[in-house]
This record gives C-alpha cells, sequence and structure tokens, in this order.
C-alpha cells in the first residue's frame, strides 16, 4: 500500500465536498487500488478549524506549506476565479505537483499557459469537475470515445439557468421572479452573470472543444447569449409548438471549421435534453462510430463536484503509483497535434427558427411579413396569429424552415422597420 | 511511436464493426496517444476474404495463428456465446495475450475462471462493450464514479425488447406481431429468448453489480422476468396512469444484501427512462455523493458497439506502452476485496404495483377484492374500473402503494381464487 498525499486550496462548497469525499471513500478506494489517499494539507485563508472528521489533516493560511511540502503530490485547486488560483497553480506546477481543479473560467481562458506549464515539468492537470459537476464527461470523452470523429456536442451545462428555465416553465413566471427566488435559495449567486448570461455555459464549451477536435479554441470565438430576455409568452408559445425552452451550447464539426454557440434553444419535448430539468445537466456528443452518447447528471453542488474532483485525484494517483503520469493527455490529442481552426461566424449558421413578432392587428400583415421573409429565402413552417384582446398590437409567431442566420437578421431589421410592426422581434432557434 | 499487434477473432458484426472503427480511427489514435494499433491478424472460419480496406491484415481459419504470434498484444474476441469462446479467451490468457471481449454470456457465467486465469498470468480482460454497446459505462462506474457507494443501478439494457416495447406502446400492436416485424427487420434475432426474457438485461446486470458493489454475484442470483406476457391493455392502462412499460434491470444495495432482479416496470413519464425509446440503451446509478448519474446511447450495432471495443484496445495498449498493465482491476475492485454476498429474496422486495384483475361485472366485487388487498397489508392508491361492453368480465385495474412481494402474491393468489374471478391477474411493478 503506497500513500498519495493531496493539498487542498480553498475549503469552500466544493473544497469541503472533495475532501468529505476523499476522507469518507478512503476505505472505497483503497479497496479498488491499494492506495492510501491522505489529505494532508487543507489552505484557505478564511477558516480557523477544520471539521473534525479531518483531525490529521493540517490546516493552514499559507499556500506554500503545500507547494513547499515535498510530500505532497497532488494539489487540488477549488478557490475558482482567475486569481489567485492561476498563480497558485502554476506554483504548485513549478513546485512538481500534479494539479486537480474545477475551474472552468480560468481553464477556458489561460489554460494554455497552464497546460504548456504542466507538459514542461510533466505533471497531470485534471480537470473532470470543470464540466458537468459530477458527471463523468471528460473521462467518457478522452477516453470512451476515444476512437470517434466527435460531430457534435451539445449540453445544458448550467444548472442555475436550467433551474431558472424549468421554473419558468413550471409556474409560468418571469424571468426575475424565479432569479430573486433562486438567488434566496442559494440556487443563483449574488451576481449570476455567467451563470444567466451563458457565460459559464461558454467556458464549458470551450474546454470540451478542446479535447473533442484538438484544436485552439478562445472563449471569444464562442457566440454567446443568455436566458435574461426569454419571457413566459415565448415558453407558453414553444409548448404550443411541442418545445422546450433550454440554454444550449452547441458546437458542431463541418470539417474545415467549427461552430461554437451557446444560446437559448427551443427543444423538441421528445428530445432528451427536453426532459433535463431543474439543476440537472446533460452533455451529449454525436460519434461517428457511437452515435449519440448523452451523460446525465447534477452539474453543480458539493458532493457531486467533489465526486469529480476525488475521480481525477484517484487517477493521478493511480499514474503515480504505476508510474505512468500523463498515460492519457491532458487535452485528450497529444499537444503537437492540437492545431488553429476556423470559427464558422455566427451569421453563417443555419437552423430552424421561432420568431415572435409584434404587430399591429390590422388586414395584410401577414401577408407584408411572409413577403420579406420569402425574399430572404425564409421558408415558413406554420403561423400562430392570435386574436386582439386589449390591446392594438398582437403576437404574430412563425416557425420557420431551416434558414440563414445572416438572412434572418437581414428580414427581422426590415420587419421591425415596418410601420405596422410596433416591438422588437423576438427570435429563438430551434433544435434540430 | 510504438505499435500495438491486435488479432479479432470472429469477423461478424461487431468483429468487422471493431476492425472498421479501429482501421479508419488509426490516425486519430495516433493523434491521442502515440501509438499505431495495428489489425495484424482476423481469424473467422466463415470467410474467405477481407474487405479491401484490411489489405494489411491477415485473414486464417486458425485461430492458433492468433494465439502463437508473440507479436500479437490484444487478442480481441467477438465471437459470442460460451463455447468455443471460453476456450479461445483461456487460450489466448494462456499465451499471454490480453484480452478484450463483448461477451456478456460468457463473464456473467465463467467470469470468475476468466479473471483468475488473467490475473495469474498478469494480463488484461476489457469488457466495455459487454454492456450498454457503445455507452461509456463500465470506465463511468469504475473510474468516473470511483469515489461513490452505489446505491443502486437502474437500466434498460436491452435494445431489442426496448424496441418491442417502443412499438407496443406507440402504435398499440400485440407482442407478437412486433416481434415477427423486428425479425424480419433483423431487430431480433431468429431465436429471441435472451433478449425478450429478460436473460440477456441479468448477465449485463450481474457485470455491473460485480463491479459497483465489489461481490461475487451469479446468474442465478438475478431474479429474471421478461416482456412476451405483456399486453396492448396494460400499455394502455400504464399510460392513463401516466406511465411506460420499460423492461429494467434494477440492483439495490441495502447494505448487508443485494436486490437483484430484471423485470417489466411502469416507469413515470417524468422519469428519464421513460423517454428511452427504440433500440437505444440507458443506465442510471445512483451514487452516495454523486446522486443521479444517467449514460444513454446504441445498446447495440457494428459500430457503436465497435467503438467501446476499440475503446478498450486503446485502453490496454496505453497500459502496455506505459508498461502500467492492470492500473485499473478488470472487475474495479482488487481481487481479495470482492466478497461474498446476500441476495434479498424475491418475495422480501417492496414496490408500488399495477394489478389488472378480470373479473365478473358483478356489485361487490371491488369490495371483495379491497378486502383480500388490505387483509394482506395492500393498500390502494387507485382504482379504473371498466364498464361492461360485449363481455361479461372487465377488467379491475388497481395501483398500490408500496406493498411486499410476498404479501401480493398471497393476496392475488386469493383473488385469483374467487368465483367471480375469471382470468389470472397481471402483476406489474412500479418504479418509485
Amino acid at each position: 500500500m503506497k500513500t498519495i498525499n493531496v493539498g487542498i486550496l480553498g475549503f469552500g462548497t466544493v473544497g469541503s465536498g472533495t475532501a468529505e469525499v476523499l476522507q469518507q471513500h478512503a476505505k472505497t478506494v483503497l479497496q479498488k487500488t491499494d492506495l492510501a489517499i491522505c489529505i494532508k494539507t487543507i489552505a484557505d485563508i478564511q477558516i480557523d478549524q477544520l471539521p473534525e472528521m479531518f483531525s490529521k489533516t493540517k490546516l493552514t493560511k499559507h499556500v506554500d506549506d503545500i507547494f513547499d511540502d515535498p510530500k505532497i503530490d497532488i494539489v487540488v485547486e477549488l478557490i475558482g476565479g482567475l486569481e489567485p488560483a492561476k498563480t497558485f497553480i502554476l506554483k504548485a506546477i513549478e513546485a512538481g505537483k500534479h494539479v486537480v481543479t474545477a475551474n472552468k473560467a480560468l481553464l477556458s481562458i489561460h489554460g494554455k499557459e497552464i497546460f504548456e506549464a504542466a507538459a514542461q515539468k510533466g505533471v497531470e492537470v485534471g480537470f473532470e469537475a470543470s464540466v458537468g459537476g459530477g458527471i463523468p464527461v471528460i473521462k467518457s470523452l478522452k477516453e470512451g470515445l476515444v476512437a470517434n470523429r466527435i460531430n457534435s456536442i451539445m449540453g445544458i451545462m448550467n444548472g442555475t439557468a436550467n433551474y431558472i428555465l424549468s421554473q419558468m416553465t413550471d409556474f409560468g413566471l418571469p424571468f426575475d421572479d424565479v432569479l430573486e427566488d433562486a438567488k434566496q435559495k442559494g440556487y443563483a449567486e449574488a451576481d449570476p452573470t455567467y451563470d444567466v448570461e451563458g457565460i459559464d455555459t461558454a467556458h464549458k464549451l470551450v474546454i470540451l472543444m478542446i479535447m473533442a477536435y484538438g484544436i485552439n479554441i478562445q472563449l471569444d470565438d464562442v457566440s454567446t447569449e443568455g436566458i435574461s430576455q426569454i419571457k413566459p409568452i415565448d415558453i407558453d408559445f414553444a409548448k404550443q409548438f411541442g418545445c422546450r425552452i433550454k440554454l444550449l451550447a452547441i458546437a458542431q464539426n463541418n470539417g474545415d471549421h467549427f461552430e461554437a454557440r451557446v444560446h437559448p434553444t427551443m427543444v423538441p419535448d421528445d428530445h432528451l435534453l427536453a426532459s433535463v430539468n431543474g439543476s440537472y445537466n446533460a452533455i451529449q456528443f454525436n460519434g461517428d462510430m457511437v452515435g449519440n452518447v448523452l451523460l446525465y447528471g447534477k452539474g453543480a453542488g458539493k458532493l457531486p463536484t467533489g465526486s469529480a474532483v476525488a475521480a481525477d485525484v484517484v487517477d493521478i494517483a493511480r499514474n503515480i503509483a504505476f508510474e505512468c503520469v500523463n498515460r492519457v493527455p491532458s487535452l485528450s490529442y497529444l499537444p503537437q497535434y492540437i492545431k488553429d481552426c476556423q470559427i464558422t461566424p455566427m451569421d453563417k449558421i443555419c437552423c430552424p427558427y421561432y420568431f415572435r413578432i409584434t404587430a399591429m392587428d390590422e388586414p395584410g400583415v401577414l401577408a407584408q411579413i411572409a413577403g420579406i421573409l420569402g425574399k430572404n429565402n425564409i421558408s415558413i413552417e406554420s403561423v400562430i396569429q392570435k386574436k386582439r384582446h386589449d390591446s392594438e398590437s398582437v403576437p404574430i409567431v412563425i416557425l420557420t424552415h431551416r434558414a440563414m442566420e445572416n438572412d434572418v437578421e437581414v428580414a427581422l431589421g426590415e420587419i421591425d422597420g415596418l410601420k405596422i410592426c410596433t416591438g422588437k422581434t423576438v427570435k429563438i432557434r430551434i433544435l434540430e
């Protein structure tokens, strides 16, 4: 039996969850690996005492106690955010430690620097917990689907946004009310921008795309649109068309160029992603050999995320014990094969669309709108024109066949310029 | 770059699929592993020529050409069935080859012997493709959920049975008609017994339970009931109660004993498993740390299964290259920690039930039935009593709260013995 010593940076939600998972299942892990995983030191400037179950673990406020300890093999960074997390990770690598992190923001922005430093030092960087919380999505992609060309990635990767959309759908409530409620219940952070505006989802998509396609891709390459503009009326119309609105991350491998986008999407009820509710996440890969594979589970939370971090720790511990570090390259492809790529501009993507046009309830309105759409190569699949009740404006809802985003933008510009149109048209992309 | 040589036994559906996956994605795999996976020899007594893409591969009718070739590192067994597959696998192990197989029947019956032989020779046995086709379910369980106590396993693990139930549900057709159609379309085998009677599903559950719980469990320990007795009328009633009937494998970790069963189950519509249709499979693990994780994908088929076999080949190839064979124990737990276990007898399991009782349409019938149920500790959740049309017998459908199987058996014995009952009561367990 060999002992592998772990140092944990940050004893917040995920940090304490990880420690709990490793501690509670030390025996399980031992029976599977013949390794004793020992949490030797935890660094956190905000706490003065560890829970009793960690009586053998040293608590420190000085991260150097971890970096300078030659007995520590693996450093687990669970502080989150860009700094000081980045500096700490680079210090750990410099000290020859393997690193495990759940920090998607950091990896999607400074990943290149971190992975290069790790490669130079011959240490590993594990980041299973950075996408999909407890779901073994990264291991499945890197190893389970190793002999596939990944055609597409599609997923619900942010629990907060999915919780809000689920509540809006189930109870017909407006976004602001649900968000407020989610904040009070601890499901949304005080500043929920990253979650509701799709930025967190974009971070995760970047990480998956690098591994799925072996490409250099930056956060800026991902076209990102959040859910704060989604209205209950659009959720209602979606239902009438047999769909649910979900915040999806979508990547598409078009051979010489790649689509990378995050936006609210109408998902048909019979698609499994439509049934992913509340704070759950699900990620679907389409591989040329395996077809569709979907992985579902808790995308966040203390213990689920801790479970994924612990899996990385065990993985690296096995590699240390068997002297096979970097047996699987961190980013799936070996660094020399990761290539630059072309991103499909957003105005070139094609999909069916939902439009909610706000217009005066006058004869001939639909004819004018249909004319503009037709002129711009957009063909209509179905229309719902609501009767006037108390206002003079009515919603005209149109589902289109597959159209190009550029044509849509031009057409909606013209439509919104019509005198009879009294509000900005709402556009939601539909999953094919 | 190191070359790893593979020999394949059997060039049927999965054998040719595996060869195709490995051949087509040789470059992808090389870019991820720096390894050249070479299909050196294929043994099949039924074919005389390989497709052109395998021009560098030797075809033989003599398996010993593979076992005796010192250059072959990994033997892939895709013949299926118990013999000669078992003999061949043991020969390959004896010759010091690593083995990859998709043979769930063999592993669930003779696994102990095979894994012991492999341990003695220090070679690996990979079997990702034996459960869930292309879905990386075994890797996820063994590695992704390594630091969890698995509370339960629940899944749709047979595509043929699921296809038949889906067709019966969608088109209201009887079992026999759908089966006949499935045979003609190649979705069901000439002898579909293993698939429709739950035996294939039981094979897979045995494999998962060994790894999830570290227990010795035999095929006989699994209580197995198939779908051939399911009638369209039961599927219809299930719909009325907001459920779908699925053939589920269920394992439950009750601490000192384990439930292991395969049977048709009424699954509530809002459960993800209810949305798994056609030939797809899905497996859900509940881990004490991670919560529910569900994995979904194609449970069979040439290329999806080939994708899983190829993943095992690559996994073992990496271990050969890094000299870390058996880095992850074949059965998840190290052999010395795999223990005997107690299986919960079927009459001790508890769940809600659906009963379809066939009785004369006379006053007081329900009172008699309700009396018997009450006396046997079975409480009723809801009742549908159909009006008489042309026959004198009517179906009385009852959903119960949680009851014990033993009480149910006693009660149904009494009910079926009533003079007013004119047919055997149908009983279907309901997913909680």
